[in-house]
């Protein structure tokens, strides 16, 4: 199985699910008062906005961790697939959020539902990074072995993480969108994966 | 006709098809009881991951399929082209399903139509398999003679489970989503595909 | 302006303007009736079916005539951007013409806006041969002068026949689908656009 | 970070994001009077048409700037990751003002939220640009220092064109949409860029 094709199938499908994020925003429903009718739908916007930054960053860390993987096989192309079946459906609780916000009903269900899919997609995270680097089994030679804890240990405490946020949306909608929004960022600005991704850009010159 | 393109393009309809998917979910109709409207749409749920892994699977042996071709012509490319539109079109049916079960209303009409489409799929399966094998006209050169005659029976077993499915949807509609779902695992474990890709690999270093 | 990146772009307009057609085909307005209800939406699916076809066949064409090209400059851009725009407008007069064959209301209007649409098409289309041949402004150095007229003479006929399939649009709704599958069919079949095919690929081996 | 990864998700996001334009067009609401329906929407064409040439020229421009970066670091991909939220949002507002428009109601407060999204594209081009050329951080070698200053300035009149453009919005909603499509035309005429993809190209044949 051709990694690369993998690879560029998870590119296409991250690029149309984050693209049609874009239609969970209710269109107007009267034009009277549009100026009314549009700044109420900012949670919408800022449940848009947030899905948006989670996907783009995924889309960076899936490019990150695969490529540390020396090759793909059936197994991982299964677990990349539930993973990505996580993500694809990320815009139905994105677009229910954002409206249970803006009506102020519902919301709290709405968050659960939300963390819910991505605790969902934490654990898939989990399962692609065990299956693979588990005995070292699609880890390309070069990749340290001692780096190699540090990543099940972030992994670990990522699904721990989006676990938590089901309790934050228990607590209160808008506090779950924004541990949402701090998780992305966290994501985005991990240090451990800076160092990693040095590190790989350091190995690179010496693979074929 | 550049394979890759073909390739390439099948590719990409794969991944908007599959991505599309969400949107067959439908919104809920009001958020009063937020929770219980979610947790009755679980039949479109369970219709959107049968559906996914159906088009996944089926992308990776897409894949396989066409890694033993040596090129594509005009002929395969309308062939192809038919199946694409069989894909692309699952979404439809898809969507029928899941609220079709949900109101409890017409769901054996909707799962029927469910099957035709899987079962239209699955010919054109065939069909691609038998212009393209049938006097070799477009196999690779390694291809083992001896694998021809199993691949053209898995097809024809395929279209013959396929249209037996018609028969489960008349039945019972729940049963004919969860036949539709163990024929994608089916597909997945497959060992004949798993053997033949593992030749392919074994080949594969002899090509140029 | 690399070419390949242009022709990757068209490509995944291409695949996502024919995924976007399953939307066009209105949901079940009631499922009491399903059976009743699927069926009745038959001529969603014969025009679902037709612009399935016209745009698989023309992303075949679009992959032919810029074969011939040996680069892309601005000009030919915007013109295939226009081009492009009139392929991903397609959808929109599908569904309008589906519905009001349905219907049985306003379908010659329908067809009218479908015609419309594949006309300035096919104006699009011309317009992208002329530039880029006109003076062999971008055409390969292997083209042979002698093919030049004959594939500007198929661009005119190709405006006239899509600028009479308004003509058949105020007659009849059916007859101006069933045209514009034939339209479809003649372009695949198209013997000059085979032999351009041919005399491409032995060409080829004489590119570097 | 594999630059041209970077560039092939950014050309799938600008692929969708044009392509999703034409579910903007809202669909007759009767078949009636089709013909009327229909030449009544003409205003959601005219945005359509004015943002699928705004994100067709974009998508030019972004292959002309980052042709002349080296490499992408996290940096230069949050930033591009803003610019393709404001893209892929654009078929929001252009729904938005074309229904505004069709009714005659809501007009202006449509036209600003274009404005206002287009001005924030705007700016974030600016910050892809400062971020990737200030002190040359991720220029090419071959990209002559004096052309720096050249494009800077260019980047800013962007900034300031699109925040007139609110100013028109709050005017005349028809002359603000034609105003975004003068901008469109310009950006795709601009002789500074032209010059500056000429130059380019000169220096292509150096790069390895």
């Amino acid at each position: 199985m051709s990694k690369s094709r993998v690879e560029m199938l998870s590119d296409g499908i991250f690029a149309i699910a984050i693209t049609l994020l874009v239609l969970t925003i209710p269109p107007p429903a009267h034009y009277q008062h549009l100026g009314h009718e549009l700044t109420n739908r900012w949670p919408s916007l800022a449940a848009y906005a947030v899905s948006f930054g989670v996907i783009g960053i995924m889309w960076l860390n899936h490019h990150s961790v695969f490529g540390n993987f020396a090759r793909v096989d059936r197994g991982l192309f299964y677990l990349n697939l539930a993973l990505l079946m996580t993500i694809v459906f990320l815009p139905y609780p994105t677009g229910v959020l954002g409206e249970a916000l803006r009506r102020g009903q519902g919301a709290r269900v709405a968050a659960v539902a939300y963390s819910v899919t991505m605790t969902v997609n934490a654990y898939a995270w989990g399962a692609v990074w065990l299956y693979a680097s588990g005995r070292r089994r699609l880890l390309e030679p070069e990749f340290p072995e001692d780096r190699r804890a540090g990543a099940t240990l972030a992994f670990t405490v990522g699904t721990i993480l989006y676990t938590l946020s089901i309790g934050v949306a228990l607590l209160n909608a808008y506090a779950c969108l924004a541990f949402h929004g701090l998780l992305a960022v966290y994501y985005a600005l991990d240090p451990l994966s800076r160092r990693a991704s040095r590190a790989a850009a350091m190995a690179d010159p010496g693979s074929p």
